[in-house]
């Protein structure tokens, strides 16, 4: 298995973080708040590690598990320490009620990022359509993905094929903002009746 | 059952038409072209009927089944023969290449029939995130849904359910975008590796 590391410590850190580990990764925690990293570090178990907050992750693939808000800046801070990463980005820019996001067209929050990035770095979103405490409950899903870069997203696919999630490609960053309406439309079915235990998928008929 | 109009002799039109007999419904077609309404009629049979083009329709739910470039414009020139018509919109206002949208937030296609279709009409964004081709299968899938009138989605939950299909509020007419956008998502997934025999849904876990 492969290391993967995970930059935030909340909800959705923990949640990835359990479920790699889980499936046999070794987990590297980067946080701002390294006492936090630590205590979910503890938590977490299996070997995972406390990585310097700003220094070059020690995994390929970099989880940037923060809230939608901070993740462009986080990014632009670490500049040339993410050289050659790809780069998760699972965050949903959701507007005030979550019936609409924050982001435009050509403009999600996955294009952002790949324009702060260092240029050999890859953007893949990807699990932002999975509620954490869903994803936390280690069963078989389904999880869109988009990206520019083949290798990148087949890497991606990899490691979510690894904790037993169904990787849908759904094409190029043109279609990340695809990604984060889905998860508005996520939002709007948990409200509307079918519960926040529900997952978003797609099944061949 | 009930009496459903369509108002399109397409490939939509077919698909809906052909699954709503199936299941026991009567049919009404309405077609600017009133020979291709009657070939799609005895082609369904099973009692479907062409009706008058711009007349009042027969059914409750008014299924929309034209390219979303005509929608908005036909419903306007319908007018006052809506009145107090369920109004399904399942149209996908696609860009050029279907990796985006022409409508905008606040702004779906849904929205603008809404604006010019009589006040008592209520309008429900539905069906659009399944492929023709899938829907004609007569398999069971899930079928999200969004629209402002409770009672409308009820009625239109109730029309999908009896024809095989698991409904998924999204909520009301602002998730019609989300929508239009799932469409975009089910195109990307299709292209990308999961093929046109593809579906998305929503389960829970």
């Amino acid at each position: 298995m492969t290391t993967i590391s995970i930059i935030g410590a909340g909800n959705m850190a923990t949640a990835i973080g359990t479920r790699a580990a889980k499936h046999g990764h070794t987990v590297e925690l980067l946080s701002r708040n390294s006492a936090k990293a630590q205590s979910l570090a503890d938590q977490i178990g299996n070997g995972t590690t406390v990585g310097t907050y700003g220094a070059k992750p020690a995994g390929d693939i970099v989880i940037l598990a923060v809230l939608y808000t901070g993740a462009v800046d986080m990014v632009a801070q670490y500049g040339d320490a993410l050289a050659g990463k790809i780069l998760v980005d699972i965050t949903n820019p959701f507007n005030a009620d979550a019936t609409g996001l924050m982001t435009t067209t050509g403009n999600s929050v996955s294009h952002q990022i790949a324009t702060v990035a260092p240029d050999d770095a890859h953007v893949v979103k990807a699990i932002n359509t999975i509620f954490g405490h869903v994803l936390a409950k280690d069963t078989p899903l389904d999880a869109f993905l988009a990206g520019d870069s083949a290798e990148a997203k087949a890497g991606v696919a990899a490691f979510l094929k690894s904790l037993d999630m169904q990787p849908l490609d759904a094409g190029g960053l043109e279609m990340a903002h695809a990604l984060e309406w889905a998860g508005v439309l996520l939002m709007g079915v948990a409200r509307n009746g079918a519960g926040f235990d529900v997952v978003l998928g797609a099944k061949s008929l």
